[in-house]
């Protein structure tokens, strides 16, 4: 809808139709905000939405919703469309034509797991189904909650349900949660975690669901034991939601399943681009094609490609990997590439984490902050960096992301003319030292 | 002392005598946290020293306190010393030397200005004197303090009184507080200063102090009128403490009255460094020299300069100008040049300002950022940001300071990957946003 909204601001309605099929009943929804709907920091699902299909109507877009796209005829330049309520499939013709089909949650077919009491939290109905349940507890704050998948989604989710009184276990793969940090930085979330009184276990896969007497999910099964649970959500990943263009003939990244594009969205077939989570992205330190499914970027992505289909130009320069969540008071974020990222992209690597404090230490409320940074060893090209801290902790990844883009060295990086104040920082801001420290290794 | 740590720390002691010449009695103090102890968000003015002489002792530096040091002669290569205590002088020699004589507060020879309750708080002794006032009131809330000066040291003082109680009343020069920001921005600051209460008298100037029954100042006499005062707090601005430098025949700036160094920290004088509030830096926008007097920059200084006169290498690359404050819960920042300052430096300069907010919109404590971005028309390189708003705004600077260094444009600024999820930002961080709405304008 970024796309469609940029197009249509860009040409009048006697130079464009803009039409979108959506096969479900929302539009522009804040799928991140889902885990904050659930812990009861957003009252209502109602605010998730950007943007209501009445809204992009009033914008001159023709929604379309309950109509599911079968297919897709890019020499004859039409889709195959199926209007879901009325049962019937018609042929659309297009000039131009956006694939924007996101992601989807992957969920393994597992013994159980289509039990009551078992949910995914991709859509808003996922949250509404996720919320029933909850609000409809006898006690909600004796349910004992079991989520499975430690990344981002997973993360959020704990901290939804301790927020809502749950007993949280976390069941996840690796040997720490958050597997897009090195495990030296995810043993501080697993600490975070268990100082909040989440159960963790670490290197378990889930086998299976187990139901209750009364046919919900009495507990999560696992190789070694069954864990109990009244309620389980499943944050296992998602994967990009590519077969309608894979069957139109359209390139498909091999290592990615996302829709391959060029910097400015369009797909290997002519008229065709493609943005949001449903595509590959160009990582710009490893200059490989990379899946990374993140609303900010569907967005630049969307807007690029709303720009170009409507007769203009612009890019999108890929992305350096920068990622933030926080569960409770405990901030985590991270960019560029951590060491086993870097060893697999063919860097020799050099790391070093340092400990600091958010604020001056003198100053009310100095939190602890812990940040890794990783450096090419020899060069001493920063290659990425990961933060696990105290309020004040996460977004400082942003000035490593903006280092990244420009390919500063961690030496210049030291440098930098960071702002310092008591109530912000110590007078060498902890990013500064971290660099500094790796600076001095390489 | 940071010279003295770095260079102690490089070398032995059989290689290197470190000694150091304090005037005072107390080293290494963060006078940038003088406002929150008057503030009492610091308990104690000890907290605020970061390394004391015995400390220093015992990291193996000669520190001699209540020593004044009344020249230098760079020819002979010895310094004149004076005991203050003892009252006696003698000749030092050295083979290295650094000045480190750091700022002085601008102190006007206006009527009254020495009365008592006049202060000035660039010290600990001035701080004790101020928290003794304070401290000593029957009822501080009561007490009706003017602050003189509306730059940084202002604003935190203003903060400061306020948290103590007492009515305060800012008498600033210009039409808006923060000289540092277009008048645009300042006004933001004053709307926020207004909402706590606080009595904004602009355009004025302070012309002398009117002493009560008691001896004690009772006012502030202004050109139109005179403000009723029971503590009056000078915040008018430093000066570079460069005449021992400038008595030894060694290069001062022309403008800013600072020290003249190369990236080195060396000075026109063989054998001599300067480092801190007493040099002038190099802007890195500009290409000139500046006066700018903080913390992190003395700081950073320190360490370049005791690398390089322990016989190493290393250099200070520079400033962009970043600086940041608070006053209760709105932050302020900046980085580069506002408009008035690139127009001085010679840019074609083109502004933008969008209000936006700190966290999703739906997301609990999401608070009203304002962000204003200025640069060069026709290339659309950046040239500076300025930054007023709610809690989690003012650190966003850093990712415009380090866009700066790297000598980014707004359009590629607008496409950064910066980091994103509800608790701490919108999908489109505001910043990201300013950027954008300005390279429209290039």
């Amino acid at each position: 809808m970024s796309a469609a909204s940029t197009a249509r601001r860009r040409r009048g309605a006697d130079e464009l139709d803009v039409v979108a099929f959506e096969r479900g009943s929302i539009t522009s929804y804040a799928a991140c905000g889902l885990p904050y709907y659930i812990g009861d920091e957003v009252e209502s699902a109602e605010s998730l939405i950007a943007r209501s299909p009445e809204q992009h109507r009033a914008n001159g877009i023709d929604v379309r919703l309950r109509h599911e796209v079968l297919g897709i005829d890019p020499g004859a330049g039409r889709i195959r469309v199926r209007d879901l309520d009325a049962g019937r499939e018609h042929d659309e013709p297009y000039d131009r034509l956006l694939i924007a089909t996101g992601a989807a949650p992957l969920r393994p077919q597992l013994p159980g797991i289509d039990l009551a009491g078992v949910f995914g939290l991709h859509t808003i109905p996922d949250a509404l189904a996720l919320r029933a349940r909850l609000d409809g507890a006898e006690s909600p704050a004796r349910l004992r909650a079991v989520v499975v998948g430690g990344g981002y989604i997973g993360i959020e989710m704990v901290e939804a349900l301790l927020a809502r009184g749950c007993t949280v276990t976390l069941i996840h793969r690796g040997e720490q949660p958050m597997p897009t940090l090195d495990a030296d930085m995810g043993e501080r979330v697993a600490a975070a975690l268990r100082a909040l009184g989440v159960e963790l276990r670490s290197d378990t896969d889930a086998t299976g669901f187990v139901a209750g007497p009364d046919g919900r999910v009495a507990a999560v099964a696992t190789e070694s034991s069954e864990v109990p649970a009244d309620v389980v959500v499943l944050g296992l990943g998602i994967r990009p939601r590519s077969e309608l263009a894979r069957d139109a003939g359209i390139a498909i990244g091999a290592g990615s399943g996302g829709i391959t594009t060029d910097s400015s969205m369009a797909t290997s077939a002519e008229g065709i681009w493609a943005a949001g989570d449903c595509v590959e992205t160009h990582h710009r330190i490893t200059g490989r094609p990379v899946f990374v499914a993140l609303g900010t970027h569907a967005n630049k992505q969307g807007r690029v490609a709303g720009i170009n289909l409507s007769g203009g130009s612009a890019r999108f320069p890929g992305v350096v990997g920068t990622a933030i969540t926080k569960v409770a008071s405990t901030e985590i974020a991270r960019t560029g590439l951590d060491e086993r990222e870097a060893a697999t992209a063919g860097f020799a690597a050099v790391a070093a984490t340092i400990e600091g404090s958010t604020r001056a230490g003198y100053y009310p409320a100095a939190a602890p902050i812990a940040i890794k940074v990783v450096a090419e060893r020899g060069t001493g090209q920063l290659l990425g960096a990961q933060i696990v801290g105290g309020p004040g902790s996460g977004k400082r990844i942003d000035a490593v992301a903006v280092a990244l883009w420009n390919d500063m060295t961690v030496d210049d990086f030291a440098q930098l003319d960071l702002a310092y104040a008591p109530p912000f920082s110590p007078v060498w801001d902890p990013l500064l030292i971290a660099a500094r420290r790796v600076a001095d290794l390489v």
